[in-house]
């Protein structure tokens, strides 16, 4: 009884160069249905980027709708209700929805009825390439992921494969989807990223700050309701000597009394990157009336959700190695494998932490309960503190339990950060919404063990140690030795 | 008895782009010495900047050095004693030297016997040419002001044109003059221009931060001792109701104290993004050892220093218009010409103003007594605050003793800005270190209005309304009418 569904590609690649032609490509494909609950291949050719800076020279937009959703796509006003604002939100559009916290959010929100449109330029990808790293876990494509996502569910999730620092893809996303709220994960989200060579932190700095510039002007533009969800960091304020306030503190210097930003002490070009979105975002709060929140996220640790465990072809990436690893996730590959956990320095940098499954709620929360017009309110997202002294201990004790010895060894800290330091930070915002934390316990420090040793034979043990030093980054080039 | 003298221009000129070939001309002339004294023309092909976004697309740089200075340009450690660090810092590169700040400061350099190469992409001019606009004053180009210059003095200044958003060309200027202090004006530095559109507010962003992450690259890479004397602007703190400190406060909060950096409120794309270089150069200084000094200039007025009034053709720009035109020069060239003053809103918003005589002063002060080794140092550079009202009641009594009559209105505000506000700034870093400031007095004021009346010919009152709007700014790229 197979019926015949019809898809429609459409693949726009251009050069970022004025001077280049444009070529567009349509491509209509008639599959039978089958083939896309079937298929382990995707029908649409991989797309690769080339090129040193792919975000200039090159973007990719594709749309693997059926026909049938893109008609349901289209600008119409009257087919869904969007002048009642965001009070009920229910369209939102997720920029990095490929990514780990991206695609488990794009997952849990479809799951809560949300209409859920991902965009992705798919480069964080491409960097696993270029560096010659991979996830611990196999991702399937984005296009499977979302094609099992709707074959486990029946649920739509809209995607549109291009670059946000290209105004003219993000408006068609914005016209095409009209979100309510956009949820903005799409940024280079490693510090030591951004600390590899000059080439990298400029890309880091330029894509993230004119990325998320790019989302304020179409908010402005086509979507003045539309309530802007962003992620910051924790590592925005730094470790200040004094407790850390959510995004405001209040100080009377000299008989006056202000309440005023929060000073940042970032410390990479990657931490500055998101200093500096915060601040633009706050200037078009107060200038143009947008609606914003900024999540300073701590550190994220874990990998299943409730809607990435439903088929292996939804699994969430897990990054272990010294560029886009976090301490606790690389902590339990390190003990799964044999390897000294690695602690860099005195190993009493404390930091936030928080569940992957608290990401989800966070961002949930936040879009059910939108900023006021002109409102730029600041969240801090993790729900414990520790140390990375704290972790490594934490490893030990669990690894033993289940019978494997952990060891654990100082590294020479590749970063500058101090080792030893006061850190209490205020984390209440998300809790008054309603968060129920998942805090770090013994079952599922158990169970993230349990989970890296299942697939420790994917470790590559050469990607374990740091490679990147915050003091000797150069003007070079640099290339991940094979 | 005119002898022969050789000079070289190296003119490269490359596309942005990996996809297009460089092409490199070599041209050398051989011209009496007499034509470089005499002549008005250059002898360099005026260079055109073409396309929206030069600074991407193209790049431009050319060298006027006769052949013997060139020589004494090339990298060669035993011509100038360097190794002892920037205690004794001769050599100043002055980036951005074209401009209004720049072009004073790198000749007032020149003329305290430092060496100072001028670094500029022009494209400053082209923003005039782009939209409509014109300096007050005539001013020749670049090529010959250093010529005439030379011609006065004896003093050579260098040359490099081009983009230091393009790291080759950087690097280049870096390896050939070696500079012990860089002064960095070159970003574009009008809060409306970064407000006409879309594409303006991300170039100036994108050209204003990477920029200077590139000067900073360079330092870390060829000149660690260098010191960097980097342009902000007061407005980075925006109008808080408690005084504004040099860079750092120091907080007292549930017990506890640390000194954190002072808060920024911003509120214009080209403010943030001097916030954004601030928090880049910091963690530099804190991460590589950068020794830096933060000037966080207010509003500059006046036009005349010793050094451009020793000729015509060292004549420094004065900007009247709307969209590079600060407070006071565009009252006192309202005042010649007979049109009401324009105050914005309510008047009552309150900065810090200087004159460039304390600029350059400043500046020199600055280089004269460096920052340590990984020191951010932020001095507020300004020597007096100001209400707009009261500058338009002292222009006013300056007009009537000149006798013409003054007349001020209010216009609906184009910034979103407070307009009745507290504002106590402290200013004592720069007087501490030997500034000998120009105040505003009635004596200044009636030689800047009879300036302005020298040149009232010249003024084009189409441009001396606000033309944009911080509000209406929107995404298509905006042209200004005929």
């Amino acid at each position: 009884m197979a019926h015949l569904l019809s898809t429609s590609y459409t693949l726009d690649i251009s050069s970022g160069s004025k001077l280049h032609s444009r070529r567009l490509y349509q491509i209509s494909k008639v599959l039978p249905s089958s083939y896309i609950l079937q298929t382990s291949k995707s029908p649409v050719e991989r797309l690769v980027l080339l090129g040193k800076r792919p975000k200039r020279s090159c973007t990719v937009r594709a749309t693997t709708l059926p026909l049938s959703q893109e008609a349901k796509a289209q600008p119409s006003s009257g087919s869904h209700q969007t002048s009642t604002g965001p009070s009920e939100p229910k369209r939102v559009m997720v920029i990095g929805g490929d990514g780990y916290c991206g695609w488990a959010t794009a997952l849990h929100l479809s799951n809560k009825n949300y209409e859920v449109a991902i965009v992705d330029s798919l480069v964080r990808r491409l960097f696993d390439h270029q560096l010659g790293l991979d996830s611990l876990t196999p991702i399937s494509s984005i296009h499977n992921r979302i094609r099992r996502w709707k074959s486990l569910t029946g649920k739509t999730i809209q995607l549109f494969i291009g670059d946000i620092c290209d105004f003219e893809f993000l408006s068609e996303t914005f016209n095409s989807f009209e979100p309510d709220a956009v949820v903005h994960f799409g940024e280079q989200r490693s510090a030591p990223y951004s600390m590899i060579d000059r080439s990298r932190a400029v890309f880091t700095q330029n894509n993230n700050v004119i990325g998320t510039l790019n989302v304020l002007f179409a908010i402005k533009e086509f979507r003045e309701e539309c309530h802007l969800v962003k992620l910051g960091t924790m590592g925005e304020y730094g470790t200040p000597n004094i407790d850390i306030e959510e995004g405001y503190i209040t100080i009377t210097h000299n008989g006056r009394t202000d309440t005023l930003p929060y000073p940042k002490q970032a410390s990479s070009f990657y931490h500055l990157s998101k200093v500096h979105d915060s601040n633009n975002i706050a200037f078009t709060c107060k200038a143009w009336g947008i609606r914003a929140t900024d999540l300073n996220q701590g550190v994220v640790y874990g990998v299943r959700t409730d809607e990435t465990e439903m088929h292996e072809e939804l699994c969430n990436r897990f990054d272990y190695d010294g560029v886009f690893g976090t301490a606790l996730n690389r902590f339990c590959v390190q003990a799964a494998v044999g390897h000294a956990l690695t602690v860099y320095g005195k190993g009493g940098q404390t930091r936030g932490y928080l569940d992957i499954r608290d990401t989800v709620q966070c961002v949930e929360l936040a879009i059910a309960n939108p900023a006021q017009r002109g409102e730029f309110r600041v969240f801090n997202q993790f729900t414990e503190q520790f140390s990375v002294n704290e972790l490594a201990a934490l490893v030990t004790k669990a690894g033993e339990k289940l019978g494997f010895p952990v060891e654990t060894i100082s590294v020479p800290n590749p970063r500058v950060e101090a080792e030893e330091h006061y850190y209490n930070a205020k984390h209440t915002k998300l809790i008054e919404l309603g968060l129920q934390p998942h805090l770090l316990s013994d079952s599922l420090l158990d169970s993230l063990l349990n989970f890296t040793v299942k697939y420790k034979d994917r470790v590559d043990t050469k990607q374990i140690m740091p490679s990147v030093s915050w003091r000797k980054i150069g003007v070079k080039p640099k290339t991940i030795a094979a």
